[in-house]
C-alpha cells in the first residue's frame, strides 16, 4: 500500500511544486493542509481550489486563528519580540502550523510530513524542529532534497500544467502579524523596493495628511481595547494594521542574519505589530522598574532569538514566559498613540501601577530635603575615584 | 584672604543665583566659566553678558568644541549609546565640562568649585563624580545646600537685580549634540509637549513635503563626510542636526529612569544624533557578525548607564571603549538614509567589509549543494527534542 | 507619653548599646526583639538573658526558622545564589528579620525601629529598605546616627555597667545558612585568618581521613533528603553543615565589593550551602538545556546582587523566582557527593528528567550515520571564514 | 600525479588509521604532522616513530610550544577561560594545530588537509572551522566519512599491521594546559573515574600531607613568576601543573554540553590551568571594580564559548582579547595561594593597583561620618518601596 504524506500547503509555487514531485518523484500519497493563521480568507481559498485543481487525495483548510493570536501573538507582544528589528511573524507561526500538520498526519495515519522550504532559509529548520520534537514522523523535504532552484521549480511546474494564480516575482509569506517578501530584485540590498511589494502599508505619499491618535487598552500585558472598543486579540491586531497601515507605519527593510550565518536583505510589512509593540512599550517604560526594564530587554533578545532559531519547543522558552507572565501582571491600563506617516510616538500612559509621581518629581517640591542626596554622591562612583586616585 | 571659587555657569537662572548666593552666603570670590561644547555662539555671549552684569571677579570663556566631538561624541557614536532612547547629550558633555573647570580651578588657584543643580536630578552627579575623582577640590552645591525650589530661586534673583534675558518657562540644556527640556507644563507626562520647546526641529506640518536623502561617510565607526563633504565632527554633526531637524527627525518624548530611582517625563532634541546613529548602525549590520552584533548591543546598554550614570571616569568604560576600537575598524563605507516627516529608512549601504554576499543568498543559486544543511537541522534543537521526547 | 520603639536586638555589642542609647539619647522605651533564623537556641537564650540585664521594656524571641529555611533558603537553592562567591547567609536573612520586627512593631504600637548597624556596612541597608516598602515607620540607627567607632561603643557599654557574655574580638553574624566573621586582625586581608574564628568547619587537619560520600535528593530544585532520609529543609540544613563541616568544607577567605564601593575581606562558615547548592548544580547539568544553564547562571548573578543589595523588595526578584519555579520543575532526582578536606566532587547524579543518553554519545554508536553532520560543520563559522576570507 | 595531503597526526589509533585509510581509499599520498603544543617530548617521539612505521610518505614534528603558551594560553587567562568548568586545553590548541598543518600544506603543494576526528566530537569542527576560513585547501575526514565505529577501527588497524604503542582503553588529547580522558567505562556518569586515567595530578591518599604556599606573580595579567622565579609562560605553566598535580588540584569530572547538543561526561586532569586561573582571578578581586568584574564575568563565558565552539576564527574573539587587554593592564602584582589535597585558597594578594583600603573600611575610623550614607539609603530601592506601597 502507498504511504501517505501531509504537506504543508500554501497554493504558491514551491508547495504546488512539492505535490506533484511527491507522486513523481517519492511515489506517496499526497495529503495537502493549509492552515489558517489570519492570512486572509483570499488565502485560504486560493489554497483549497489550488489543491483541488493539483490533485492531491485530499485537502484541510485548518483554522488556527485565535490559538494564534491568543498563544502565540500574546507571548511575543508581552517579550517585545523582535529579531533585528523585524517583529517575528513567520517564525511565529511555523511551530503551530507544524503542529497542526503533525495532528492531521496522525489522525490520516500518515508516514512522513513533507514541507516546500528550500535549503537556504529558516523555515526548513522551524518545521523539522518542531517535527522531531514533537512526533516520530519521517520529513520530507523535495526542493531541498532534489536541489531546485527558482527558475528549476517554475519549469517543472510549467512541465505538470501547474497554473500559478498570479506569476509571482516575490516570494511571500503572510500571517496576522505579518508579511514578508523576498527574492528578485529585493536580494540585493542596494535596490530600493519598489511600492509593489507593500499590500497594507500605504506610501508615504498616500498615506493620511493629519496625524492619527489611537487609544490601546491593556490587561497584563495583551491589549484588549482599541479606541475604546474591546475585541478579541485577534479582531484587535486586524484593527491595528489597518490604522498603522493607512499612516504609513509598519515597513521594514533590513539586513538579516539567517540562522545559517548568510546576511540577507528583508522587506517585511508589519503595522499592527509595530503599533502594539511600541505602545506596549510605552505602558512599561511606567509601570515596570528600572531593573526589571533591563531584565526585559535581555530577555526580550533571547525570546526572540528563540523563536527566530526555530526553537519555540526550548524549554528555556517557557522559562521565559515565566518571568514574562509575572512581570506582566501590573502592565495594565492605557496609552494612547500618535501615528504619522511612518513615525509612532506615545503621547499619554496610565496605569494603576504606575511608578510614576509629579509630587516626587517636580521642582517646587518643599517636602524633600535635598541635601539627603549628598551622601548618595559621595560614595557614587566610589571605586572610579579610587582607581583615578591611583592613576594622578 | 578670601576663598575664591570657580562655578561652572551658563547664565541660566540656576547659576545666575549661584554667583550671588556664594558672595552672600559663603563668603567666597566667584570666578565664573562657560564652557563651548557647542551650545552656541549667542548662548556663549549671554553667559559673558550675564557674567558680567551680575559681576563676579572674573568669567572665562572656554572653547571644548572639538574635544567634545572628537573625545566624547565620537565615543558615543562608536557605542551607539543611547539611554532608554535618548543619545546622552547634557550626560555626555558633563564630565569635559567638569574637567575644563576643574583646569580653570586650578589655575586660578581655587579651594572649591561650585555647580547650580539642584538635589534631584543627574547632573550634580555628573559634576562632582568628576571633581572628586580628578582634583582634591570641595565642592559647593548653593542651591541643594539651601534647599530653594525654583520658585525661591526666581524671587532671590528679583531680590538681587538679577534679570534673566527671557523670561523661560523651561529648564533647558544644549550642546551640539542636542537640547533637554524640562520643567512646567512637561513634568506632568500626559500634557502633550507644546510646539514652542522645540528650536532645531521642524513640526510635521513645516517639515519638508518630500523626503530628503542623505549620504553619510563612515571611517572606522566615525562619520567623516556628509553628502560627499569632507568635514570635521563638530561641523558634520551641526550640518546633520540641520538635515534631521528639517524633516522631523529627533524628537523625543519619554519617561526616564533617573539616577535615583525617579520616573521622571523628559524631552529631548536630538536630530543629527538620531541620523548619526541611525546611520551607524545600518552600517555595522552590513559589517559585523551576529556575534558581534549581539556584543554590541550589550555594550551600548552599559555604556549607556555609564555615561548616564555618571561614571565617565569608571575603568570599565575604558575597556568598552577598547572592544569597540576593535570591533569599529571594519565600519567604514557609505550610507544612504532617507528622512521623512520623523522617519528614518536606511535605503543603500556599502563597505568593503560588507559581509553581505549577494552570490550565497540567491535562490538561483546552482553551485551550493541545498541538502549539505540537513545534518545541521538534525542536530539543532537536540536537547529541545530530547526535552520534549521525555515530556510526551 | 513616652513613644515606643522595636528594636532588632541579638545580645552583641552593638545592639547592647543600643538599648542604652535608644533610652538616654532618645528619649524612647525600647522593646528588643530576636529573631531565630537559625543561629541556635543557645544565641537566642543569650539575647533574652542580655535582654532582662539591660532592662528594656519588654522582650521578643520569634522563631522564624521553618519560614527562612522554605521562603528564603529554598529560594537561594534554586538560584544557586551567591555574590562572589558568598551564600548570602547574613544577607538572606534580613528581610524576613526586619519583617517580623516591622510584626511586632505594629502589634505594639511602636513609632520607629531601631537597628545597630554602623554607617559603613550593608547591613543598614538590607533593615532600612525593608521598613521604607513594607511600612511607615520611622527608623533610628543610633550607632550611625552619634557617629560611633567600635571603641567608643566599648567604652560607653562599660560605663552603663553592660557586661558582654564573652570579650569578643569579632563581630560576627550567624544563621542556619552560614556565619560570617568580622573585624579586628581579619581587616587586613594579609593576615591568615586564625583557627579560632570558625566554629562549625573542622581545620584541614582536624577533619576526616577518609573521603565521605553523602546522598542528597531533589525535589523541583529543593533538597528533600540526605542520606535516605526525608526531613524537613531546616534539618537537612543543619545535617548539611555538619557533615561537610566534618570534612573542612565552606571556609570562605574573599575580597569582597560592599554596597558603597569599598573593598572588604571578608570571612565566612558555610558548609552546608556549600555543599546543597554544588549538589543542585551538580543535578543541574544533568537536566537543564545549554540554554537554560547559560540563562540560569545569568540570572543567578542578577538574583545574588539583589539580595546582597537590600533590594528583596524589588519586583524583579518575584519574576526571577517565577522563571526559577518553571525551571525547576525537572530538577529532581539525586545526586551523590564526595567529600574531602575542603574538595566537593560530583559522584553520581541521576534524573527522570535527564538529557544525558549514553546510546546517543557512545564512540560505539552504529545507529547514527556520523556524516550528517558536515553539513553542520560547513555552515557552522560562516561567518568567521567571511570575515576571514576578506582579511586574507 | 598523485594528490598530496597533509594528516594532522598524533600516532594514536585514528590518525594512524588514517595514514592507511587516505592511501588505500583515498588514493592519496600522505604527509603526517606532529604539532608539538607541549604534551611531551616523548609523545613527539611516538608520534615520529609511529609515522616511520606506518610509512607515509614524509613526517614533520612542529614546535609550537612557546606560541601555544603566549598566543593562545596567556589569553586564557586573563579571560579566565572556562567552559562549565573546563579550562579549554584540547579546545584551546586547536586553531594553532590547524594552522601550522595549513603551513606545512601550502610549503608542501598540497591540495587536502586530513584528520582523524569522528562524527560525534567538537575538534571535527575546531579543524575544519580554521581550515575553511584560512585557506582555500579541501578537508578529508576518513573516520566520519566511513563512518567507523572505534572497534571497526581497532579491526582495520591490525589488519594492516599497525601497532600501537600500548592498547590504550581511553581516547587521550594532552598539551600543557591540560588532559582530557574520554571513552570506554567514562562514558557513563554513574562509573566512578578509576585512578589510572590520570597522570599529572596524585590522588588524595598520595598528595602531600601539608598544605603548600605558592607565590605567582603577574604582570598585565599574565603569571611571569612562580615561588620567585621569573621564566617563561611555558615553563612556568609546567612548573604550576607539577605543584598543583602534588597536592590533587586539578582534577575535573563534569557533564558537559558538547558542540551539537549531546551531554557528554568529561575527564580532564588540569592541575596549572586550575591554579593559575585561581590566582589571577584572585588578583582580578582586588584591583578590578565590580563594573569590570562583572563585564570580565560575562566577557568570560563569551570567550569560553567562542573557543569550545570552534569560533577562535571569529573577529568578536579578538574585540573580546582588546577589552580583557585593556583592563589587565593593571593585573599586575603577586598572589599566594594555599593548595592542600584538591582545595586551593587564595593567601595574599598585593598589587600598586589594588582598590582596597584599610583605611576607608576599618570600623575604628573616625574621619568619615556615617551619618553621610544616609541619604543614599533613602534613595536606594526607592522604586522597590513605590511598588510596594502599591501593592499595600
Amino acid at each position: 500500500m502507498t504511504e501517505k504524506v501531509v504537506l504543508a500547503f500554501s497554493g504558491g509555487l514551491d508547495t504546488s511544486v512539492c505535490v506533484k514531485l511527491l507522486e513523481e518523484k517519492y511515489d506517496v500519497e499526497v495529503i495537502t493542509a493549509c492552515v489558517d493563521v489570519g492570512q486572509g480568507e483570499e488565502e485560504m481559498e486560493r489554497a483549497k481550489t489550488m489543491a483541488s485543481k493539483i490533485g492531491g487525495l485530499k485537502h484541510y483548510n485548518i483554522d488556527a486563528k485565535d490559538e494564534f493570536a491568543n498563544e502565540y501573538i500574546a507571548r511575543a507582544i508581552k517579550a517585545n519580540a523582535e529579531y533585528e528589528g523585524y517583529p517575528l511573524s513567520t517564525a511565529l507561526a511555523r511551530p503551530l502550523i507544524a503542529q497542526k500538520i503533525i495532528d492531521v498526519a496522525e489522525k490520516e495515519g500518515a508516514t512522513a510530513i513533507a514541507h516546500g522550504c528550500t535549503g537556504k532559509g529558516n523555515d526548513q529548520f522551524r518545521f523539522e524542529a518542531v517535527i522531531l520534537a514533537m512526533s516520530d514522523l519521517d520529513i520530507i523535504a523535495p526542493i531541498r532534497e532534489l536541489n531546485l532552484t527558482r527558475t528549476e521549480e517554475q519549469e517543472y511546474a510549467a512541465s505538470k500544467g501547474i497554473e500559478l494564480s498570479s506569476d509571482k516575482l516575490y516570494s511571500i509569506d503572510e500571517n496576522i502579524w505579518g508579511r514578508s517578501i523576498e527574492g528578485d530584485i529585493l536580494e540585493d540590498p542596494s535596490n530600493e523596493p519598489p511600492e509593489e511589494i507593500y499590500a497594507w502599508t500605504k506610501s508615504w505619499k498616500d498615506s493620511n495628511d493629519e496625524p492619527e491618535k489611537v487609544t490601546i487598552e491593556f490587561e497584563e500585558g495583551v491589549p484588549v481595547a482599541i479606541n475604546g472598543e474591546m475585541m478579541p486579540l485577534i479582531d484587535l491586531i486586524r484593527k491595528a494594521n489597518e490604522i498603522a497601515g493607512n499612516n504609513s507605519v509598519g515597513r521594514v527593510d533590513t539586513i538579516e542574519n539567517r540562522m545559517i550565518g548568510l546576511k540577507s536583505r528583508e522587506n517585511y510589512e508589519v503595522p499592527g505589530a509595530k503599533l502594539l509593540i511600541a505602545a506596549h512599550q510605552a505602558l512599561e517604560e511606567l509601570v515596570l522598574t528600572t531593573d526589571e526594564l533591563r531584565f526585559a530587554e535581555y530577555m526580550s533578545t533571547l525570546y526572540a532569538d528563540l523563536v527566530y532559531r526555530a526553537l519555540w519547543q526550548e524549554p528555556l522558552r517557557e522559562d521565559l514566559d515565566q518571568a514574562f507572565d509575572k512581570m506582566q501582571e501590573r502592565v495594565s491600563g492605557e496609552v494612547v498613540m500618535k501615528l504619522f506617516k511612518g513615525s509612532i510616538q506615545p503621547l499619554v500612559r496610565k496605569s494603576p501601577f504606575s511608578l510614576h509621581s509629579i509630587e516626587q518629581i517636580t521642582f517646587e517640591d518643599k517636602e524633600t530635603d535635598q541635601r539627603e542626596v549628598e551622601g548618595m554622591i559621595k560614595y557614587h562612583g566610589l571605586q572610579a575615584a579610587n582607581y583615578q586616585k591611583l592613576n594622578r
